[in-house]
This record gives C-alpha cells, sequence and structure tokens, in this order.
C-alpha cells in the first residue's frame, strides 16, 4: 500500500493535560476528599506462610473512631473467573489475595481492614488486631517451590498444563505449557556451536510514582462509586462487582489521573476492602497505600529461572534453541511464563526449537503485569546466547542477528505468520546509526539487544462531537497513562481537519464512556485510536449527509476529499465545504453531530525493538555507568512522536535500573528488606545519559495510520543491552541480574585478572 | 395511528439520583471547592437609575486578601448576538447586565467585582469601591417608561417592531408585535356581550431553593473550566465564551446538580466575572449569590399590564378579542410579550382578534425566562375575560370553552395549523372530574382556567452503550432538574428491554456530551428523548448486526421483535436472542456496541391544561386559602408519571402564589423592600391542599411515544383559576395580582356587602 500522508498525526503539539499535571492540578487517586470520608487501613502479616488460626478485632473496635472492620470472612467466596481464556481473573484468588481467608502467603498480605474517622486511629486500631498464626516454612524460590517435600502453598493446587501432564497430588506449579518446532535433537546436531547458560532475573517493581488509592461509596440503594488510580476502570468495576457478589450496573467507577502503573495498577487491592468498608459504615472510605505497602503487597514482575540452549553453524545461522522457563506467580498463580515463551525466539528464524514454561508459586506478592510482561528476561537468555555465539565465531553482532531475523511471512514462534513487521529494517537502522558506527571509549563496553512484543488488541469505544464552531471533542474511557489525550485529539484533528489545540480529549468514568478495555497491552494508542478514527470518520458520513442536504443532492454526491466535502459534480452553488462551514449550519441541517464508534480489532502488528548501550565499568568497585544508550523501534506510525520517543526512553530507563540495580532483597524469612526507593534503587536523571531514538515507521496493516503498540517492548531488550556491554567491557558472562556492583566486583575478583580489558 | 403500547414508559421507578439527593450528597452550585481558591463577591449599585461617572478600586485592593478587581472596563466591549431569530441574545447587553459600564440600569446592578482570600476580606473590600453616581430618575412602570419626557434608560435604543413603526429618537419601547386576523371592529360589531378590563401582574421571581453559584479557574494555557449551577451548559460556555472574546473551544462547563432554575437560570450573571477574576489572579475563584442578591439582581418575571377586550355571542362564541400587551423587560430588551401575544389567543377558535405587544424597559432588573414565560400574565386576562362572560350569559363555564376550543387543523393564532391537541379532551376530563362534579362548599368560590404553551423542539444529543452484562448507560448534556435522568433511562430500558434499575443515566459536561441545548421550554423529555430513543435504536440495529454474525446471516435476515432479535426465517439453529445474550457475546462479535443520535426536531405538540381552583376567603381579614385544586392536562404521553404529575403540582403551586402573595414591593426609589424569603411570600406546603392531577394522553404525532413538553403549561391557568374563584366567592373581579389580604380586604370594604356570598 502507499503510504498515507498525514496533517497532524506525526506533528508535536502540547498535550492537553500538560499544563494541569505541570501545575499540580491534576487530580490523583489520593486527591478526592468527601464529605464524612472515614480512612482505612489495612492490617497486614507479619509472616510469609502463616495458616490463620484466629483474629481478634474486639480491642480493636474499642479504640475511638472506628467505625468497621472487615475481614476474610466478611468477603463473599466466589468461585468464578473474570474474562476469557488465558488472560481470566481467578475471582478467588484475587479475593484471597485482597483480604486472606484461611493462609497469610507473604509478608504484608492483607488480613484485615480498618476505617476511623482519622488516619491515626485507624493505624491505632490496627495495631490492636490480633491475629493467631500458625506459622509455615515459606518458600521463597522456584527451586524449592518444585522440590519434592516442599511446603505447599495451596493444598487444592493442581498444574494447568499445556498439553496436559500427569498429576499427583497437591503442587506448587500452578502451570506449564510448551511449544516446539522441528526436531530439536536434529537441531543440536547440526550446530557448530552450542552455548548454554542458566540465567536469573530478581523481584523487581514497576516503580510508578503514585501509589495505589482510592475512595469508596456505597449509596443506600446499593449504587456504588469507586474513584481509583487505575489502568482499567472498567475492570476495577468489574473485578470489584464480581468479588463482592454485586450487580456491575450498579458500580460506577471513575478513574483519576495515574501516576504511571506499568501493568502494576490493572488488579484490584483496595477498591474491594473500601466498598466493603464503605458499606458497613456507610460512610465513603479513602484507602491510600505506602510505598512500603506498594512494595510488600502489591505485584512486582516474576523472578525467573531460565535455563538455554541455543546451536548455529558458523556462519551464524541458529539452527537450533531450548529453554526451560521458570517464573515466579508469587502467592498465587498467574505469572507471565507463558508470555516469555512465546517471546523467547520470535525475533528469529529457528527451525528446531522446544520451550517448556512453568508457572510456579511461591511466598511473595502475587505478581502482576510489568510492561512486556515476561519477555524481558526470556530476552536476556536469547540475547545473551546470541551475544555469545557472534563473539565465539567472530560475527558482528548486527550481522548475525539480521542473518536470522524474521520478517513477514514466516511463522511466528506461537503459530501464526507474521504479516508486515520491521525488525530487519530495526536492525538496518542500527548498523547505520552514529551509535553503533562510532568508537567504543576505552573502559567502555558495547552491547546490542533485540527484543519482542505482540501488541494487543481488544475493545475500545469512542465518541467524537462536532462543534457548531467547528471545535471538536472527543471521549474515551482509557486512563491517560502514556499520552492518550494528545494521540487521540491528533486523531480527530486528522480525520476532520480541525486544529489540535480546537479538540477536546476526555477520559470518562465507567457510566459515560463506552466499554473500553485497559490502558495496557500497548493497545491504546492502537485500538482505541481505531475507535476514535473510526468515531471521526462516522462524523465525516454526518458531514457528508448534511453538505448534500444544503446542496439539494443525494449524498452520493458528495464525497470527503482534502480535508472537507467536496460535490461530486462542482457547480456554481455547489462548493466545497470545509467541517467549520458545515458546522456553522449544523442546527439548520439536521441537529449536532455525533459520531460513534466501537471496535474490537485482532492484535495490532508486534513491536521489534534494538537496544545499544555503552557501559562503563569501574573494575575497583564493580559500579557501572550506562554512558550511551540507543534505542531503536519499530513504531509503526508514530501519532505524537514525542510520546514515542518517551515511551522508548522510559522503557530503556526502567530496563537499564533491572538490569543494573533493582531487586527485591529477601531475609531469610521472605521479609523485604528494602521496601523504600531510598534502598530499592531505581535509576534517577542523574544516573543515566539522554536516551537516544531512532523510530523506524514500519506500518501496521489492518490499522488506518498503521499505528503499533509502542509502550512495552522497549523495555525487552535493555536487560540483554546492559549485560552483553558488560560481557564486552569485563569479558565475564553475567548470567544473573542485576548487575550491581557487589556482584560484578566479586565476579571481577573471582575471575583472573586476565579477563579484564577485552573490551570489543 | 394506533397508540403504541410499553413496557417501561409510563411505570414510576425509584428516581436514579433519588438517593444522593435525599441523603445532601449531591453536588450543587456551591458545593464545589478547590485548592488555592479564592471568593468573589459583586459591588452593586445602591441607585435604580445613576450614570456611573467614576470608580475608585484603591482603597478595596489595598485589603489585605484581596488578590483582584474588575469593572465594567474590563470586559471587552462585544456587539454580536449569540443563537438566531428572535431568541438571539444581546451580548452587549448580557455584558453591561453582567457588569455595569456607564450606567446603572437598577437597584442590585453589578458595578465591580473582587476576588480575595476570604469572603470576609472581598465583603470588607466591597464596601471600599468608591463609585461616584450622577443619579437618574428611575422608571419603574410601563406607564411612565412610555409617557412623552420620560427618562430614557439607553440613548440609542429603537424599537424592534413587527410590522415596523415610524420612530423618532430614543425609546423606552424595546419592542412591539403584532397579530390579527379577521375583521375586529366587525366583530365587536356582531357581539351580543362585550367585556373589558385592565389587568395588572407584579414582578415575581421563579423563588428556585438554591442561588446562583459557580466556580471558574483559567489554566495557564488559557483553558477554561466552570462549574455551575445552570440550566444550559452550552449555553454559559458559548455566552461566556463571546462576551469575554474568548474561543469557546477552551471552555468547558460542568453542570452541577441544580435547584430550580424555571427559566432563571439560563442567563449568566456570574461566571463571566468569576473568569475575568480567575484569569486575573491565576486562582480558582468561587463565586455564590445570597438570596437577597438573587431576587434584586436575577432575572424575575415581567411585571405586566394587560388591556383585553372580548366580544361573544349570546350562546357563548366569541367572536371578536383585542389586546395590548404591554410587559416590563426590566433594564434590557427582552421581555416575554411576543410569547404573551401568541398565548393569550391560542386555546380559542376567535374569528376576529387584534393584539399588539410591547416590550419595555424600566429600572429593574434584566428579566428572565420564567415557566411559560409571558403566558400566565395573558391566560389571567383571558380566561377572566371568559369567566365573566359566562357569569353574564348564564353559561356553564366547561361549556363555553369547550364551544369554543381550539382542535386540530383549527389555525394557531400564531400562524400554523394545530396538529394533533388534546384540549377538548382536557375540558371533557374536567367536566367528568369529581372535582368539578362536587358541590361548592359555603365560603368557598370555585375558579376554572386554561392554559397554552408552545413545547420547544432544538438541538440534543445523547449516547447510549450497552455493557456485556445487559446493563445500559445513556449520557446526555441536559441538567437533570425534572428527572431527566429517570425519563430517559425508562426510554432506554423501553427500547432495549433492560430493566430500567440496570439503565445508568448520567449528566455530562461539555467536553463530553455532544451539543445539547437548554434544559427548558418543555423541551428535554421530548427532543433529548428523542435523541435518546434514536441512539437505542442504534444500538438496536448494531444488536441485529451481531445476531446476523452470530446466525451467520445477513442484517437483512433479522429483525427486531418483542424486545428481542428474532431470524426472518428461523431454524433450530436460530432462536430468538435477547439483549442479554447478544450483550454476552460482543467481545467475540466485533466488540462493544455504543449508539448515538443527535437532533434537531420541530416544536413539540403544544400543551394545553385547565386548573380547577376552590377558594376560600375571609371576609374579614382578605386572607384566603385554596382548599382544593385540580390541574388536568393533556401530557401527550407521561413517561413518568410521577414527575409529569410532579411538574403539574409544582406549576400550579406557583401560579398560586403568584396569584395570591408574591410580588416585589418597591420604594418609591425602585428599592426592593422584601428581598428574601420571609418577605417575599411563596406557598410553603402547609399553605397548599394536595394538588389533584388528571393525566390526559394525546400522543404528539413525530415522537416516537407522543410525548409533549409537561412542564411549563402548569403555570399558565392558576391565575386565572385564582381569580375566577375568588370572582366566585366574592363577585368581585379582580383584575390586579397578588390577591394578598390587604387588596382583597380594600375591594370587599369598598364595595357593597351586597356583593359578598355570591358563590357559585
Amino acid at each position: 500500500m502507499s503510504a498515507p500522508t498525514f496533517t497532524a498525526v506525526g506533528t508535536r503539539p502540547i498535550r492537553h493535560d500538560g499544563v494541569d499535571k505541570v501545575t499540580g492540578r491534576a487530580n490523583y487517586g489520593a486527591d478526592l476528599s468527601l464529605p464524612g470520608m472515614l480512612y482505612g487501613v489495612v492490617v497486614r502479616s507479619p509472616h510469609t506462610h502463616a495458616r490463620i488460626v484466629s483474629i481478634d478485632t474486639s480491642a480493636a473496635a474499642k479504640v475511638p473512631g472506628v467505625k468497621g472492620i472487615v475481614t476474610g470472612k466478611d468477603v463473599p467466596l466466589i468461585d468464578a473467573k473474570l474474562g476469557m481464556g488465558e488472560g481470566a481473573l481467578d475471582l478467588k484468588d484475587l479475593s484471597d489475595n485482597a483480604l486472606a481467608r484461611s493462609k497469610a502467603l507473604y509478608h504484608g498480605h492483607a488480613v484485615a481492614a480498618i476505617a476511623a474517622t482519622s488516619l491515626a486511629a485507624a493505624h491505632e486500631a490496627a495495631a490492636l488486631v490480633r491475629v493467631e498464626y500458625e506459622i509455615l516454612e515459606p518458600v521463597l524460590t522456584v527451586d524449592r517451590a518444585m522440590e519434592s517435600g516442599a511446603p505447599i502453598l495451596h493444598d487444592t493446587m493442581t498444574t494447568q498444563a499445556r498439553p496436559p501432564i500427569e498429576q499427583s497430588g497437591p503442587t506448587n506449579v500452578a502451570g506449564r505449557m510448551e511449544l516446539r518446532r522441528g526436531d530439536i535433537e536434529q537441531g543440536f546436531r547440526d550446530a557448530d556451536v552450542i552455548v548454554e547458560h542458566v540465567f536469573r532475573t530478581p523481584t523487581s517493581h514497576q516503580g510508578y510514582i503514585e501509589p495505589h488509592a482510592c475512595v469508596a461509596r456505597v449509596n443506600e440503594d446499593g449504587r456504588i462509586s469507586i474513584w481509583t488510580s487505575t489502568q482499567g476502570p472498567f475492570l476495577v468495576r468489574d473485578a470489584t462487582a464480581m468479588m463482592l457478589g454485586l450487580d456491575a450496573a450498579n458500580v460506577k467507577v471513575t478513574p483519576s489521573e495515574i501516576g504511571g502503573g506499568f501493568g502494576g495498577k490493572i488488579p484490584v487491592y483496595l477498591e474491594p476492602l473500601a466498598v466493603l468498608l464503605a458499606r458497613m459504615t456507610q460512610r465513603p472510605v479513602k484507602m491510600v497505600m505506602t510505598r512500603d505497602e506498594v512494595f510488600r503487597a502489591t505485584g512486582p514482575t516474576s523472578a525467573t529461572k531460565i535455563r538455554m540452549k541455543m546451536g548455529a553453524k558458523r556462519d551464524g545461522t541458529i539452527v537450533a534453541a531450548s529453554a526451560s522457563l521458570y517464573y515466579e506467580a508469587g502467592a498465587y498463580r498467574g505469572s507471565p511464563s507463558g508470555a516469555g515463551a512465546m517471546c523467547a525466539f520470535a525475533p528469529y528464524r529457528i527451525p528446531n526449537f522446544f520451550i517448556e514454561a512453568y508457572d510456579v508459586v511461591v511466598n511473595k506478592p502475587k505478581v502482576a503485569a510489568y510492561r512486556a510482561p515476561g519477555s524481558p528476561m526470556a530476552a536476556l537468555a536469547t540475547e545473551s546466547l546470541i551475544d555469545e555465539i557472534a563473539t565465539q565465531l567472530g560475527l558482528d553482532k548486527v550481522e548475525i542477528r539480521l542473518k536470522n531475523a524474521v520478517q513477514e511471512g514466516d511463522l511466528a514462534p506461537y503459530g501464526p505468520p507474521y504479516g508486515r513487521i520491521g525488525f530487519r529494517e530495526v536492525l538496518e537502522q542500527v548498523r547505520n546509526s552514529d551509535h553503533w558506527k562510532s568508537a567504543v571509549k576505552p573502559g567502555v563496553g558495547r552491547g546490542l539487544a533485540c527484543g519482542f512484543w505482540f501488541n494487543a488488541g481488544m475493545s475500545s469505544s469512542a465518541t467524537v462531537t462536532l462543534g457548531a464552531d467547528g471545535s471538536a471533542a472527543v471521549v474515551t474511557g482509557n486512563p491517560d497513562i502514556g499520552g492518550t489525550r494528545a494521540a487521540q485529539a491528533l486523531m480527530v484533528a486528522e480525520e476532520l481537519g480541525v486544529p489540535v489545540e480546537r479538540v477536546r480529549p476526555s477520559v470518562a468514568d465507567t457510566d459515560t464512556a463506552g466499554y473500553t478495555d485497559l490502558t495496557a497491552g500497548s493497545r491504546t494508542c492502537y485500538a482505541t485510536g481505531m475507535a476514535v478514527v473510526e468515531a471521526s470518520r462516522d462524523v465525516r458520513e454526518q458531514l457528508r449527509g448534511r453538505a448534500a442536504k444544503i446542496w439539494g443532492v443525494p449524498i452520493e454526491e458528495t464525497r470527503w476529499e482534502h480535508g472537507r466535502v467536496e460535490p461530486v459534480n462542482p457547480s456554481a452553488d455547489r462548493q466545497p465545504l470545509t467541517v467549520a462551514e458545515i458546522a456553522a449550519k449544523l442546527s439548520k441541517t439536521g441537529g449536532p453531530i455525533i459520531g460513534r464508534a466501537a471496535v474490537n480489532p485482532p492484535m495490532a502488528g508486534p513491536a521489534f525493538a534494538a537496544h545499544i548501550c555503552d557501559l562503563e565499568v569501574d573494575r575497583e568497585t564493580g559500579c557501572s555507568r550506562v554512558v550511551r544508550y540507543t534505542a531503536v523501534q519499530d513504531v509503526g506510525k508514530a501519532v505524537h512522536p514525542s510520546y514515542v520517543e518517551g515511551q522508548m526512553q522510559g522503557g530503556a530507563s526502567q530496563g537499564i535500573g533491572w538490569a543494573l540495580n533493582e531487586e527485591y532483597v529477601y531475609n531469610a524469612s521472605g521479609v523485604m528488606e528494602n521496601a523504600g526507593f531510598l534502598d530499592y534503587r531505581m535509576p534517577v536523571a542523574s544516573d543515566l545519559p539522554m536516551i537516544d531514538t531512532i523510530l523506524v515507521e514500519v506500518p501496521t496493516p489492518g490499522h488506518p495510520y498503521g499505528v503499533r503498540g509502542v509502550g512495552e517492548v522497549p523495555i525487552v531488550p535493555p536487560l540483554a543491552a546492559v549485560a552483553n556491554a558488560m560481557a564486552d567491557a569485563t569479558g565475564i558472562r553475567f548470567t544473573e541480574l542485576p548487575l550491581s556492583p557487589p556482584r560484578v566486583l566479586a565476579r571481577l575478583l573471582e575471575e583472573a585478572p586476565a579477563a579484564v580489558g577485552a573490551g570489543a
């Protein structure tokens, strides 16, 4: 197809929500207060694995100001799933996670919640809740969890396995899946070089700035209002209602502005507790987590163990690969091990492969999604092995990837053939980039790594209205995390020729917006954007109808061209009409115009990225520092390029943090010892250089503008890019993250000094 | 047409907004507070008519906490109109009224506004604003205003006249219009009986419970947010933007709940001042009127003088009528005299008539709309004369009206023929009613009077969304004054077969809802309701498409019947699908469903009403009391009958208050002396009996359910119904309202005691 030309899309207007956000005027989850509101706090388990014998709230209830206390027995036992297929949420797990019924499964697991007239009273009461625990041995690693004789977290857990496996008694293995192609043994026999390692990545957190916060109100007639910081107001509505056995039609969820989510603001934690307390007390209840609670009790991403083996011909052609992925689910089933398995070999044409992926429960908080969930850890393994093969064979690290890179028509490891994808174009941009062509400085190593993400589709709705003044407004149900408002305004501007500054984008509540799935999965600009484009085109069709009325011709005698309605057969009294001209005549030609669309498109075209990392390593301290970094990515079509660059920079920064420093540090009892931003070391601005970006635009077929999701794949390459740079700098193949100074220093001291200085 | 049958429409579910309102949880105009908010107050003219020589704000500006002061010179001089035709708003007048530039035209006219960190500081500063006035003679009545040599309010005012009239120099007569039919002189020559009176009605106020209140915020980028208690958020947006020379695309108006309006919450008063102050101070500004300000400075309805003459044949056939209507506009042009003229004879078939109507400016607050604006005063005259003719001729008061009543095909006095109307049906219901057939008690008089109102059309938008759980939501832009939410939910329930409790109605802001005109003119249930019905049918069409997809047939092979989608050719695997069944499959069949519609229908069918009033008069004090009251009305189709009855009861109550007690009491300088609810005597619950209602349902053709506006016509008959009851009780024809004890007592003492006891 010929590339469409754009007038608004691809420009960089000032974001519509910018002033409110930089002036502090925007309202986040904790910013709402209602008259008569109570403050809710959560009583959390001090044990990592324990049976709850009894809970005595009588002393707590006597604290002045305490109005209500709930425990697990106040939550109905719902055995159902929300959603379909593998992504379905198990409501019993969700509910047990929100408020433990019989067992505390991690340090920080909620066992009771208290609402009081002040936060101080609530905390005082929380300290007086007496919980009798039978302390059990905690399970803290996948290795221990899968040992025979290991303590079992869930007495009734069996392995959800594809293909089915033999089962005997309860297990900590929540799931297992396999992918395979060709003849894996023959593949390795054909290989000239084979490399194999076991990789480990730590528990790490999304580190969103804004802690979870919500306010719930329950009216006397049972209608419920929830204000919350979430990626998915409709999901909060449906999950909360189902967990509590309520009709979702009685629940209205208003999303606040959101200070980051990255997947971590999909699950519900506080909302059902706030609703229970509000219903019990007949007062609005506000609940806000501390940072400590965010770390201990919300979903980080899986710690993983991955054994991977790869074989290649001497020319670099990969002929075989196998992998066993073990992902921690935390306390309840649901790690992204399956996604990890599907992503691991997705960028490469590998004729023979085998992957098995395990979902394993351990006594840690239940994991949540984190940007391209499951893929970065798998890419660490894949890209480290390719790097090592290239080093062993003396091949260029771009060329070996180009040689094996998938392109349109190749089968994805998870089944279908790829459509139009831009991985080769990305690698060519790497090869041509200033960064790749520049010399590596002394004391510095250079790493290259690639990444893959699917990009979701799912359901979205939009309305677009046109004002008599020729301005327009667009309404959707997606909280604006990464530029939703600006992107949607640009799309309306593109379709209707209205200046983007005169398009007013709104994020609406669940009663006002049409059903819309999460702001997640890199789906918003793609799927919701598609709804916005279609709703704008619905407006255009109506504009044609109005022009037809003005001209006194059938609608077929009109067409949309050059951003206006033109007559098929022009005449003196039938001259092209702009949107503004028709808008001024709306009330005379039939009234206002409102356009709508709802879509459920297939998954967007997948995204590929390649990152180049220059890492300077201090051999005396083991401390390393990224000194140059370039992210190259197929973005399909960048609707608002500054936002796309921001997504790439943000993803790279998070990935660098994960690679270098971030980790949950647990003591032997499974208690996190660094639950705060002082000790959980995320990169800050002064830690990083400017992240350079190169946008490659290979349009997704099926999307009117060719948009692909852009928000997730940028976190996939950095783990491996940094590790490969470290290998380049030190000659040491690190297989366990983070590459924190103590770990690096220990290996530097361990290895012969000969290894030092082996830089590119 | 055969009457449609309904399942939801016509039932009386609990209102969706009820709990929030009865528990005090609903947020009205003054309930919003924003961080850093300032409090704005208005400095008002202490003179009724004065030239502003100078304004010195220097002392006021020095009061600690004062952040900004605006005067007329801060308002741009915009000479434009908003809207089209006769209803167009003159923005210069609107602007001068909001903040006087060169002249103060009534006691209470705004001359400056001050924003400060506390209300106390703002008031302290207001007292320090030094305004030098040149005091002018006030013009307080239409009689004085039209005298030659009277002071002129506006040096440049000419009479807007249809037909055109000769003009000489400036005038206080802002407008004049005429209506005529037949040969009026011959008509009176043909009459056997002729009656003529001059009627006067006082300035009276809508008396809404909630004073005007708003908060305005101006962002650094010029985007403006206004929260306000209004009948028309889109009008507030457009009027405020135009008055201040701003782009309406930058203004977002969020309507609060509204504690009554009745037409009085259409004009903008505080909003432009709050925006000016917010822009000047870069802080949000809240402005709330006191009750005193509401009385003195917002629009009451016109005081009127009407000379009317009517002639009839001996059998009661009316053969001629003439009227001269003089309506006070207040300080700026725009009384409802034209509407009064059009309504005056609208219920009756009068072969020869002449009406002239004058719009006259006087030194009182600019009038605003008040429920069926202009019609009640005209009906007082018309219905009093018919009553007197019937008495003189010894005719039954229902029969004389039935004899002359208009019906389908008769020409309205303002031009077009009536469509299907229900006036005769209303009168027949009066005749058959318990009330009319009951004996009149001793000491009591009985009055009957009728009324007419057009009912507006105008523009409305709506969206309807369907949830996967089979529930639905509806969004419009009409503040819910008289049951908008419940009525709209019933319409969605009717169209989609969803239980009304599972339909969630929302009132949205101007960025979220499609363009929608005022909640006024009895148009909301009709026009916005039509948009809701059409949006629901848009959903139904999409449901047919989904059913077609499920069945694998073309959409033509489906039909909507019995509240579900049925196959045209049923088979074993093609069974009818309910909305809930299709809803559950939305995501598999193409995603969510959102329906939309925007309409601009012609005016609804007009409404007719007849009220019966039993009035007990205490001859010793002149005090009277309504002891029984029945309102009969053609309501087209009552969507939620309890609300319709409420509208009828509310309109009757307001009309009774206007008839018996309500009036602005002015001193000689034109200062209102009773600006508070203690002295401005509105009826309270204990003053009135239950207002009985009889709903007559003659459907409006052109509306899918036959809905007519119902909210305005009920205030039209009471003035005359009470006056006719008074005449019946006392034998005295009162032609000036209110029929307050002093006025009644004076006449009782004046007239011979023989007149007393002439009851029916």
